[in-house]
């Protein structure tokens, strides 16, 4: 069955998107730690991080460090951090998270945004890259 | 003023070394959220991880995958979980955690080790290198 992800960037369950390659797709984590933090995931459906390939590995940090950079040059924060983990979804996602304080990063912290928030917020990103 | 991580990089503060070439360097972190979690930090010092250059940030991210596939090899866990937060030192340092739970993610848990541990526990994972 395919992973949530995996029918995100088919279009088959709708997301607010941020950016898209051949390889790789990026969009809004619906239940964020910070407004902006945004998913980075490669089209290829594989579980952990360290079994992909090193060229899809390689090439999804490249992606993400454009998206990146997008989101810190549209949203205010200290700095964007970067987080894989992936205990929930068995499909390697890249989360980006504008960081004010720790609070943004543990995980423990969400942000309550409205879809007009998340439209808006989307649309900000877009535009920086 | 030299950043704790030069220092360590220079050998003028003691760590449990896990891995160097002529960029990079790893150690375990001292105040892990698990047995074997570790820096990979680049010699350069730079503050935030979208600020450095593509190079520096693609040879950290290569250097960080071989780290991480050791520490998998090594410490029984169910995936090495990464993240790039940087708060607290402002010289860019991937931790790699080995991640059984969300508990060993979110920074507010952290394990104790003795230095015989962490000397064992840093031997397990160059042995897999």
């Amino acid at each position: 069955m395919s992973s949530i992800f995996t029918k995100i960037i088919k279009g088959e369950i709708p997301a607010y998107k941020i950016a898209e390659d051949e390889h790789f797709f990026a969009f809004l984590d619906i239940n964020p730690n910070a407004r902006g933090h945004t998913l980075c995931v490669p089209k290829k459906e594989v579980d952990k991080l360290l079994d992909l390939d090193e060229s899809t590995y390689i090439g999804l940090m490249a992606f993400s460090r454009k998206v990146g950079k997008a989101i810190e040059a549209a949203i205010p924060c200290d700095r964007v951090g970067m987080t894989v983990i992936g205990l929930e979804v068995p499909h390697v996602h890249v989360h980006l998270i504008p960081l004010q304080s720790m609070k943004n990063a543990t995980f423990q912290y969400k942000e309550h945004m409205t879809p007009e928030l998340f439209e808006e917020t989307a649309k900000q990103i877009r535009k920086k890259l």
